[in-house]
């Protein structure tokens, strides 16, 4: 069953590259639907991101490689659903 | 595959250009289908937005250059989506 | 493409207009298809109110002068949408 | 365009009316189609309500009428809605 | 116009009525289609029940008569909705 | 009309049921259609649950019955619906 | 009536393995038909997650050893769901 949602935090350059390089070279990643990328903190010098991915069978590796090659550093892997359809997590109550 | 979304940061001096002005400014831009300007902020002399754009093929520089050239002041990119459909951010649970 | 959507921060004296009467003047400009009018504040003199006007294709400066003309006061205009259709903020998550 | 909902805050005495008899005196205004009367407060001698009316063509004044005529008192209308549909308020985000 | 909903704060004591004799109590009750009752308190000797009751005329004596009948006391009537359909409150913002 | 939904605090032994041995219990009980058990504390010894069960026709000893019988414990019944249709609960505003 | 969801407490080293072999390994078990694993803390050498696994019959024990095949520990079954439909927890509210 394939990948179809990663989740990442990813951390870039103020500098470069631009939100919308990022997003567009994640999408050139074969298998890759639609990106969503979120900023969720500016410093200084770099600004951190949520990147959310879908599509209907995902590789993790050519995902990681495309986003490096841009500039920008995958910090951890944050979701990642996998199956015949995107499930949602159902949090934990205690 | 095509920008459908950009959450822009904006500023605007509180005299000019109007809400209504930006909005049609940056609706002017090709590839453009729905804007919202929001006001965040109200501060003496400036005001803060948070301006979402929405299209089937959005160029960020050509509506960057319209929102500047009414005035108003581009500070971040905070949130771009592309692809075959406009796909929410899945937040982080840490 | 038209103005779909107008918030607007307005006030008026206890005593006139009534809520209603507000109501009502909007709906008479021309291209308004709804309105809400909800108080935020009450205060000894004067009352707050978050308007809220929706329409095919909404005249600013119409539906200012109208609010005018009853008597109560807009503060500022708290959000715009236009487009082809009507577009919710995305708020920024920094 | 017709008033389709008022939002009013009805306080009445804990004797009478009884709720039931309150919300049966606003069904029978001409152009009630449904009402909704909430406790918000219990005092000693008096109950505070949350009164939502919706309809094709409200009377403001003929709805105020028929709630005075049972021993309750108006304090304040907080919502009004008008328009060829019902219009939710978009909250200010500043 | 028949009341549709009402919403009642009802105690009973832990040792009787059962949550499913109350709640069979008051389905018996002509008008009534669906009921649900959820503790909200649970003391020493007594439980505090939010009672919820919907149906196409609901009778709002009978029903307390049904309540009393099992051993359990009505505090207050907190929601009564009437109509021709079934209207949600619309909070007040201020 | 019949009873369609239960809500259990159920506790439990850490070392027995297991959640499944006690879901499965649960469902073999006539009447029962769904069964949810979500864990809300864990301590030493002991697991607390909210135990959600939906049916047609639900028969609450029977359902009490079964699960002592995996050795767990039925601490209280914190929600009963019954009637033609599952009806959620109205919250008190007060 | 087979088990339709599980919600699993899941360490794993931060060196292996990673998310995606984790998912995958999951979604290998006869019955799984989509996995959902969501980071929630982070430590010097330890991740923790929810793990969400929903199927038509899900295995209990067969999920638990493909996932400690993995390298992975289960620290505790958070939620169990079972029937002919997948029922969400009504919390108590108490």
């Amino acid at each position: 069953m394939p990948i179809r949602r990663l989740v990442l935090d990813v951390d870039m350059a103020v500098s470069e590259p631009s939100l919308p390089q990022l997003a567009r070279a994640i999408e050139d990643v074969p298998g890759v639907q639609a990106v969503n990328v979120t900023v969720t903190e500016i410093d200084v010098e770099t600004i951190g991101t949520d990147v959310t991915i879908e599509g209907d069978d995902l590789d993790p590796r050519a995902v990681q490689r495309a986003i490096e090659h841009t500039g920008a550093v995958v910090h951890s892997t944050d979701e990642v659903v996998a199956g015949t359809y995107t499930l949602e997590r159902t949090p934990r109550k205690r």
